[in-house]
């Protein structure tokens, strides 16, 4: 991704090691501050994740994975039996650490697979980091080929509206539906963005903050106003990102989703899906999903940065406790009407088991 | 209203005159601090209304009342002919404050029209005090029948879900939709609010205040996660207000409010709108309405409170300053169930002008 420093544009990836060392942007930080954050094992890479320090489902699969490489270099002095006790234990708690994204119960599974395939705690450190690189190659190439795959679903003078952070923030680089605006945008074509805020963690900033790197046009919104915008004839699509799709199409994404498909649908907007593979769910149904419910402190409480005194402060919004924060929701299949994968765009109806070509 | 204070239950009015001087509860300070804001002359209450020091529909029409009257006494020693001149002005500088709502310009109205039947200065401003202290009797009263005729449209177990703050503290008292809950409850019916938290201005926290002063059960959400309870099941009735309600039923209200229809609709739950029949007006078309557009830093920035330092603080939630912030929507009137005034439930379809029975 783009990153402009000091008047420079810098290429950028949100996620690599070097070393045992695993480097993130600091997302709690963004929009007003760029630094990086360095977690040094995998207890601190998990903390990271937790702390949302790294979000998004694909870039915390890559970061698990990281960490497990992490792990494997910490416990390398172990006995064999010993040492898979204790990957077995890290694998399950970046499991744990955020549950509903599939992406990373799909890449520590892969990473569990490839490196039982060694014979000795040593052996296993260098196909833990190789497979943990190679993962995260994977990652930024499908989230590539989503941009390049989707750019031409938008068209000159469009109105693009998007939710919540589908950047390169949320994944390797690129993104996935803001990868598709990303690349449209290198085709020169003129649209704009309408990036929701995408309460209660408002990634609307990431998502801003992304399209600013890369002078993109776009405006902020409420979550509110979407549905005025989409009435009022000023969208004509909308592009959102999953962190799980089931095989027959329905979505689990950040909460809002469901509701933008829903006037998308009454305002036949056409409502896209991006997302790699590596998100796609072919064994568990959406509603059989839990949905992950957050501290209710994200909702009483906001973060923001105080011009004056130029430092971060939290401050609260609410003198009740008595709130509600569940943060994905599931949009059924009927209201989406093309999903974009690294390798494909796919139609309704719906049944990827039989519809993706590997 | 109740308000709670220093554990001791009070009756409360949201807008009131004594003497020279109007009185209303500072929202800009709610929930952290029960404050009166006391406006000496009508370019202060003109200044709290354009602040929201006072908001909501029908109480910045009282509060225009109230500060015709105040202008009335200012301008008395005038001759009578520059006298009128100002009291034009005035009641223009009022209009002026917040364009779309509909109450204030039928309370100015009836103002003017009931001080021009003075002879002198000095008569008028007897007329205007009288006039404008029925005004907001009338509206409490309003408020309170809209209350007790709507009270049974919720039932034991319901989930109600509400937007924007419909209370008190946007009329002289009780509130509209949220009449109905406070007199719902006072039957002692067991249910719970979801209350939206109606970004960019949060009044969810004006709403959250309110049910906590009356002990009503009640949970703030974030704006996207009304679809996601709507959709599980959790809601059996939607309740809103209206800033303007047309003849043929569509109304305007908070930004927001279309996008709660829509998936009321989408989930065959009752959409119902409550309003003094001061909010209806008959002549004009909701499409023909401007909607009002307000300063983006309302997007941008956001105050709360410093716990440490116990005061307010603003903070910068964006980097950018490209937003858009438009605050009002229409919802047509096809998906609203119902609508409830002081004096009647109407049903669809909604030809108001036949429909009224004052």
């Amino acid at each position: 991704m783009k990153v402009k420093i000091d008047g420079k544009t810098v290429s950028y990836r949100n996620v690599w090691i070097e070393g045992e060392t695993v480097n993130m942007i600091d997302q709690t930080r963004l929009p007003f501050e760029f630094r990086m954050h360095k977690t040094k094992n995998y207890r601190e890479t998990a903390e990271a994740i937790r702390r949302m320090q790294i979000r998004g489902a694909p870039a915390i699969g890559v970061a698990a994975s990281y960490g497990l490489a992490q792990a494997a270099l910490e416990f390398e002095g172990l006995e064999t039996k010993k040492f898979w006790e204790q990957m077995e234990d890290v694998a399950q708690e970046f499991l744990n650490t955020r549950p509903t994204a599939v992406d990373m119960h799909n890449m520590v599974a892969r990473m569990l697979m490839a490196m039982k395939r060694a014979e000795t705690p040593q052996q296993c450190v260098e196909i833990a980091l190789n497979e943990s690189q190679r993962i995260a190659e994977e990652n930024a190439e499908a989230c590539k080929n989503i941009g390049l795959l989707g750019r031409n679903l938008i068209k000159d003078g469009d109105g693009v509206l998007t939710h919540c952070n589908t950047g390169a923030l949320g994944t390797v680089d690129y993104g996935t539906a803001l990868s598709i605006i990303r690349f449209a945008h290198y085709q020169n074509k003129d649209f704009y963005v309408l990036a929701t805020e995408t309460r209660p963690w408002l990634q609307g900033r990431l998502t801003s903050w992304e399209l600013t790197q890369e002078d993109i046009k776009h405006y902020v919104i409420a979550d509110n106003a979407a549905g005025y915008y989409m009435k009022k004839g000023d969208v004509r699509i909308v592009l959102v990102g999953a962190d799980r799709i089931s095989s027959n199409g329905d979505i689990i994404n950040k909460i809002g989703t469901y509701t933008l498909a829903t006037l998308a649908h009454e305002n036949k907007i056409p409502f896209v899906v991006a997302a790699p593979t590596t998100s796609i769910d072919l064994n568990q149904k959406a509603k059989d999903i839990i949905i992950e419910e957050r501290d209710l402190k994200e909702i009483t409480y906001l973060k923001g940065y105080n011009e004056e005194k130029k430092e971060f402060q939290i401050i609260k919004l609410y003198s009740t406790d008595q709130a509600k924060n569940p943060i994905f929701d599931i949009t059924p299949a009927k209201y989406i009407s093309k999903i974009v994968t690294e390798n494909q765009i796919i139609e309704p109806p719906y049944n990827l088991k039989k519809q993706l070509n590997k």
